[in-house]
């Protein structure tokens, strides 16, 4: 498909920004059998990211809010495969491999950068392990799922702090995707809790994380307020000047102190270049790309950046241009007609534009926004979010289906069916704060665990209370006995500092010591060592070292 | 959520017979505050399983076949859990657990089996590790995602016979739901294909590969020769009289000796009772469990079961029940009537049901089937069908958006946006007949192999040919060596045997590798052994055991 007799043009990465530019050079360079249009990108649809909020809520269909490439970019040839390495020097670009092993090599004549950010979960301990995002279509997907499954466990708990934990749900950061992400998530579950008859309304809890004095803080400060207002007049709570510290499967830690038992903390804090950017021998700022003012690579003629993964000044204030789609789609446009120039030798324009305003969606009949000077909020914004978003869609069918949604939603009841796709991930990685209970003496065994980091303790109830039988460091395992022996856990586990641990559940741990022999005879080992060790306490009525 | 005062009724499947009994249970008893109504269901929705065909070729939406639990069965306390043992003397059954390890153990008074059956895929090689599900939602969205995936790297490969392999799509089973699924399949791929333009429609292939002498034994022999021939004229190939062997990753095997290359093999074929169920103490016929008339489990009274999962015989014919959403739906209504017969201590009355005839969906504007007698094929038989089935939607929320997503479908072209949300697997198992390669010398490594049963050949190309530097046989791994050292593969593994063997990706062999102590360990051993292995060769250009 990679012929070599014609210019080849790569765009990498198909969101707004790749998109468009695709698009505004089909059109430019149409008929023109000398030139190819070719891009990689991981997905073969593009998602339409302001309506994906209603997915999670279920107002819009699953697969009504993404499109197919191929619909929107007719002329490009697609490889639906992950960026791995870009070599500038050489004009190549290598992608993940297909059903052969064998890596593809596109090499480029001109080179389109537009792969966006990633969701920089690192900087916080245990948002990675336990943290949702909320970006993409199978994002909005899982959540969903999460909820759903939540409120049916909480169904059936009798636990009363379990069922409240379970219920207490989390947004970090007041941006406008979490803004958007939170009102539907709150609407959603307060709405569909209805059917859970054992369900208290009352054990519900929404809160939203904020760093800022303000959410929303792009908007003038009394749009602001106006959000803030509705959002907690429908019980959203709100915490703000605060950040997450720390996140487990049980709680959320702020920086205030503070902590939240919650099972469910999602999260749209901060954002990470794509590593193979990263790695290129170009000038960034704060990891984007540095471009000129024709959006072209100063260091690499012929590639050119846009989007989040590029740090493009504003024309007129100077200030980087924000990370919008408004803004991705006009720079793409712009990237397209500079490489036609570039093609017919004539000179590259800089990109200027100015933004028509910005518009949060809060939910249930409300938005709030600023469009061409104009301040606007309540259910007239919501109309305008609704009409704007709506005209921007990519061809007549997305539209169709959407205001079909629409009206289904104004129609029939929420539909709340949980989609079981994934299979329950085998290894895990999880994190737990100081004084966490890993596991717990007569539960029975379904995990094993390594420590990746941190101290525990092993203790056991006797008569007289409890008493420490050993502590555990780096590269420890606990758990196996109770899943070799089928038996209930022989003592309980706690965290003495933050811990990281590697779970490996009870069918991945039986195939792994069924064909790996050297992992059966060292696990073999371990047990002995533990009854003997175990058997010696009874008699002697000592503290041993190794007992669990 | 359990309370001891109150009789319980404790109906297990949330299939239609379960829900049948359920919302019979329901009517009759309301109002009766001494009789507590639980299901026990893994998901907490119902999939109506004769529009699932619809859902793999995006006819109908991803939700809108599936109908939350709690919506149809209002009044039953609902638990979203796996059975994983009935204990039929101390009329109890345990659940899995939720978030805590404990596992729940439900009491009961009156107990409902409708567990139905699970795939059997067992039978046949290599089927469990690389066949297709087509039997709940989930399953119709992983089919609908490989045929996706398979397109778009069809229309990126530059190897003929890779490509046509990619784009052969095989059906295992003539059945109801095997003919409604491929005839799916094949409008779909042969519809989107044209959105790909280095796919050439010629070179798809869907085939459908049945044990018995004609498609749809169910229904007459005119009927199914009007199928065939439905199918044929729309380039379905038909293999009549043979059946899958083994399957393979590039490979389907039938029985009369023939080897399809492709990629996908979907089965509809044999059914399995639940585990559960086999582990009871009762009479059971070929897996099923055997009820008197009355459909009551004769050695325990009080405990019933239906659907799928029983032995019904007929009462006019004295044959078995079919295994038919029809039949499962009488019968649950029966049930109820029975139970609330045996809580008033009236007698139970016998099962009595006669069908109203079959029906089979074949693709595109056409069906054919057998109704109160009169045989009906064609576009009628289609607008039949899909009359019938959506006067048995349960409610009109699910029958306005199911008549939506089928005027959309009649205005709309086809969706074909994939929808990732499974991580992909870390550790998989794969299947190899004889005479395959697993790894090619020169590729680059993704996997290591850990070998189950069979044997391979370790073959190095050097002047004059290739020569074979080991055999190795159970518990023997390769490929490691690739994935330490991030080099190509120093050898081609080819089976010698049908051989089975337990995949791990490059991620989880470095997590492994990194956490647990004994494997790296063995990993480094077996590492130098090779290493020292292969420099002694080089010296004595000699064959050695142990090389790769």
């Amino acid at each position: 498909m990679w012929s070599t007799a014609r210019k080849r043009i790569l765009v990498l990465g198909g969101g707004c920004g790749g998109i468009s530019t695709v698009r505004a050079l089909h059109k430019a360079l149409h008929g023109r059998t000398d030139i190819e249009i070719a891009l990689v990108n991981q997905e073969n649809s593009v998602v339409f990211q302001p309506m994906l909020a209603e997915v999670i809520s279920g107002t819009i269909g699953l697969l009504t809010t993404v499109t197919p490439i191929r619909d929107v970019c007719p002329g490009a040839t697609l490889s639906v495969r992950t960026v791995e390495r870009i070599d500038l020097d050489n004009k190549v670009v290598i992608t993940s491999h297909g059903f052969r092993p064998e890596q593809p090599v596109l090499p480029y004549d001109y080179l389109v950068l537009a792969l966006g950010t990633l969701d920089n979960f690192g900087a916080v301990r245990g948002l990675q392990e336990h943290g949702l995002h909320c970006k993409n279509l199978g994002d909005a997907l899982v959540l969903r799922n999460r909820l759903i499954h939540l409120l049916e466990e909480a169904d059936i708990e009798q636990d009363a702090a379990l069922r409240r934990r379970m219920l207490t749900f989390v947004m970090a950061g007041g941006g406008f995707s979490g803004v958007e992400a939170i009102a539907e998530v709150n609407d959603f579950v307060r709405d569909v809790a209805r059917r859970y008859p054992h369900v208290d309304p009352a054990e519900l809890r929404v809160i939203l994380v904020h760093a800022g004095p303000r959410i929303l803080p792009e908007l003038p400060a009394s749009l602001s307020r106006y959000a803030q207002t509705m959002l907690t007049r429908r019980k959203v709570e709100m915490r703000l000047q605060t950040r997450l510290a720390a996140v487990t499967a049980d709680e959320a830690h702020l920086t205030d102190g503070s902590v939240l038992p919650t099972k469910t903390v999602i999260a749209t804090i901060g954002a990470t270049p794509n590593p193979v950017l990263l790695a290129l021998p170009c000038q960034q700022e704060r990891g984007r790309l540095v471009v000129n003012a024709a959006l072209e690579v100063p260091e690499y003629p012929g590639v050119w950046a846009l989007g989040d993964c590029a740090h493009i000044l504003d024309h007129k204030t100077g200030q980087p241009c924000p990370p919008t789609a408004q803004y991705a789609v006009r720079e793409g446009t712009r990237v397209a007609r500079n490489i036609v120039a570039a093609i017919e030798g004539t000179a590259p324009r800089p990109f200027a534009f100015s933004d028509w305003g910005m518009m949060s969606a809060l939910g249930h009949r409300a938005a709030v926004g600023q469009v061409l000077g104009i301040r606007v909020s309540g259910w007239p914004a919501w109309v305008l979010w609704r009409a704007v978003y709506w005209s921007k869609l990519p061809g007549v069918t997305r539209q169709c289906r959407i205001a079909l949604d629409w009206l289904c939603r104004v129609l029939l009841p929420r539909d709340y069916a949980q989609l079981n796709v994934a299979p329950s991930e085998r290894i895990t990685r999880a994190h737990f704060e100081a004084g966490e209970v890993i596991m717990r003496q007569g539960d029975p065994g379904d995990l094993m665990d390594v420590m990746i980091d941190g101290e525990v303790e092993v203790v056991q109830q006797a008569e007289g209370g409890e008493r420490v039988v050993a502590t555990l460091t780096r590269g420890a395992w606990f758990g196996e006995i109770a899943l070799f022996n089928e038996e209930p856990r022989s003592a309980t586990v706690r965290t003495r500092t933050s811990v990281n641990v590697l779970s490996v559940d009870r069918r991945t741990f039986q195939t792994l010591v069924a064909h790996l022999a050297p992992l059966r005879d060292a696990f073999e080992r371990l047990m002995q060592h533990r009854e003997a060790a175990d058997q010696a306490r009874c008699q002697q009525h000592e503290q041993e070292q190794v007992v669990f």
